[in-house]
């Protein structure tokens, strides 16, 4: 099967966790096959085979800066959204502690183990003390919180802008903005939001964007760090004098190229993107609902990412229910991908609050741009009988029932 | 024109840069092509997507660690050379030194920028010390000078497999060997080596060996490091749970899949290859020597990469020799790709005792397994042209003709 769509009934399989990664499009694969064995040069060097691959590198750059309302030479190419949040938050603390700024980083208990293992590592090896903001219910980081935690010695502010496992979006403006009242920098981890949804760093008037190019159909390996320009701070990955000595590396030419189409294809159909899978994941959320009792939706109902939808099934484990989907050809998550395969429950769910018992039976649905209708109808039909079956064998569930008298 | 090989006479190409990178071969690409939007899950999550993806990631690692004689469990990927070198000597360089064991590191002052730039890094802000050895005229490191520069604070040695100007294959062995007496961490850095001559972890006892897939015929993007087993240290990018937890960032799976193909053929070709490509860089360098006057060859002529000639033509200027060879259709390099563009001279050349004004006009031309027997008689053909052309226009070659009376 390609592409994520349905074959025939016998032999189904519905791809439905497009916020993990996603196909490659058509139009992204063939302008990159040619850089893999003609236009193959170094673009850093001097003939005519380097010239070539140059252009492609520079259109690329321009392209993924469109999609974020940056200027090209604010953009630097990564390897993927984790090297981009590793080098934000490493490359200014270490530069800040070392100017004698401080040592004081803000983030959220929902962010991506990209920022918070790096936060952790930090913490624990580096002299820096990192303050974890709590979130409400829907996942919201609140700018009074953000407002308090603020202290003398704060470096550094890193939110998501909208949430992997649940999809909230962050009110970034409003955080942003007591930042920039703090002249602290603020960094944001825009891998879920840049090209599925608008994100304008002119607006925003953010220092820092990690972004990643698998999740808006681009190829894997690759992403890009927005930097503010005037904007400096230690490398990550320090050699050759590729991407302005920032970033070394031989430049990835097929797979940037790659990047720099799939951001151009998502800037040119994003209201459609938006308008079609909101309805595709609305008609999800609202078949389940009407379907499935004792369901729970994670995460805000306003301010999600178009194609994200989070359940939360009490009395059952999210195992058993991607087990069984899996059988009947439905792929989707339970928790982020990364924790997915360990058996702790998601920091994100429990940071909105859900019990452990509760957080251990969500399920992650993602919709994208090869989901329909009838892969929407089909899980429609087969969920509920899913996590039927499921309660059927848990006790808890028969308890529960009793309770109710039924 | 396709995989480096030449056209027609009127629009010749000849790619003579192979050390800086390689066309993907077409067998690489037919096995890389499915994983872009068929196989494409997420190879750390639950479902069937995901159980092809790593499998095809587990087949691509043993393939890698066949190539350098390693278990597969001890190659973790990584986006390339320069990551696999930041990544070892960061690394252990920031774990050993919490751990108390020392601060001192040993590295040579040929190597790529990706080690010299990382040691400087950690010397200027980490409170590091590093001894940069020199070596002699073939660009070799020696056994002594190393046992002489190990101290009691010496916590790590990385020396180059070969070098990437040159060609200078260094004595490894021997190197690791006052290493072990010493019970002191040894690095390579085999980014040209690893695929185009034999490296064996095993007989070497070497325990950190970083590789790169753009340099065999692979794709960029992608490279590894080899961590002997039971060997712990510091992660370079934190995050998700991929690599045993040691290298954050959804698995690359096209990338990795093409890098265990180009190093099964590497493998399976590599008698071949040096055999093929020795000869065709000998043929180059006697005819060069034969031809063109006041030519040094740069490097040793026995430990040699197969196919690296590296000249430096008294009189003239590297930058006028790409030139003019370029407008020829001919891909050369001067100094490495990632300084070539600035107008330092070499740091290899320099080291290797030559004069800044010799160490300017130099040439690296690397044949590779698309150049063919053509490709050397027209370039044979061209160079004595361009060489005398332009030293024709230098006053110091004047002076030299009049002072040897000609
Ligand atoms: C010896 C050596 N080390 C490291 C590198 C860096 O490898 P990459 O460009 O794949 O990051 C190169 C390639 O330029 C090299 O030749
Ligand atoms: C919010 C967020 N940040 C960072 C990442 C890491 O991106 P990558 O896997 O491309 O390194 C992901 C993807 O898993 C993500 O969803």
């Amino acid at each position: 099967m390609a592409n994520g769509r349905g074959k025939t009934m016998e032999n189904k399989r519905i791809y439905m966790d497009y916020s993990a990664t996603t196909p490659v499009k058509k139009e992204v694969l063939d302008e990159m096959l040619p850089y893999f064995n003609e236009g193959f040069g170094n673009a850093s060097s001097f003939y005519s085979y380097g010239h070539e691959a140059k252009e492609a590198l520079e259109l690329a750059r321009t392209r993924v800066a469109a999609l974020i309302n940056a200027e090209p030479n604010e953009i630097y190419f990564t390897a993927g959204g984790s090297e981009s949040d590793n080098w934000a938050i490493k490359g200014v603390a270490f530069d800040l502690q070392r100017k004698g700024k401080g040592n004081h980083i803000i983030t959220s208990k929902i962010e991506h183990h990209a920022i918070l293992h790096t936060c952790e590592y930090l913490e624990k090896n580096f002299g820096f003390e990192v303050t974890y903001l709590d979130v409400d219910e829907e996942g919201k980081v609140s700018p009074e919180a953000l407002e308090n935690a603020i202290k003398d010695n704060t470096i550094l502010i890193s939110i998501m802008f909208a949430n992997n496992e649940i999809g909230t979006v962050e009110p970034i403006k409003e955080l942003v903005e007591v930042a920039k009242k703090h002249k602290i920098l603020f960094h944001t981890d825009a891998v879920q939001a840049a090209g599925n949804i608008p994100v304008d760093v002119k607006e925003l008037g953010v220092d820092m964007v990690s972004m990643s190019s698998h999740k808006i159909y681009g190829p894997k390996g690759v992403g890009a760090l927005f930097i503010r320009r005037g904007l400096r701070f230690d490398n990550l990955v320090h050699g050759g004098a590729q991407e302005k000595r920032r970033r070394a590396g031989t430049e990835n030419i097929p797979a940037i190229v790659g990047y720099g189409k799939a951001a151009e294809l998502a800037k040119a159909n994003m209201d459609n993107h938006i308008k079609e899978l909101t309805r595709l994941r609305n008609k999800l959320i609202e078949g389940v609902k009407e379907r499935i009792p004792y369901t729970r939706i994670n995460g805000s109902l306003e301010d999600r990412l178009p194609g994200n939808a989070n359940f939360a099934f009490k009395f059952i484990e999210g195992e058993g229910i991607l087990l069984l989907l899996n059988h009947a050809g439905i792929s989707g998550s339970s928790g982020s991908a990364c924790t997915s395969g360990s058996l702790d429950p998601s920091h994100v769910l429990l940071a909105i609050g859900l019990p452990h018992e509760i957080a251990h039976g969500s399920l992650r649905l993602t919709v994208g741009d090869f989901t329909t209708d009838e892969d929407i109808d089909y899980i429609l039909e087969v969920l509920p009988k899913v996590i039927e079956r499921l309660r059927s064998m848990s006790p808890l569930y028969e308890e529960a029932l009793q309770a109710e008298g039924k």
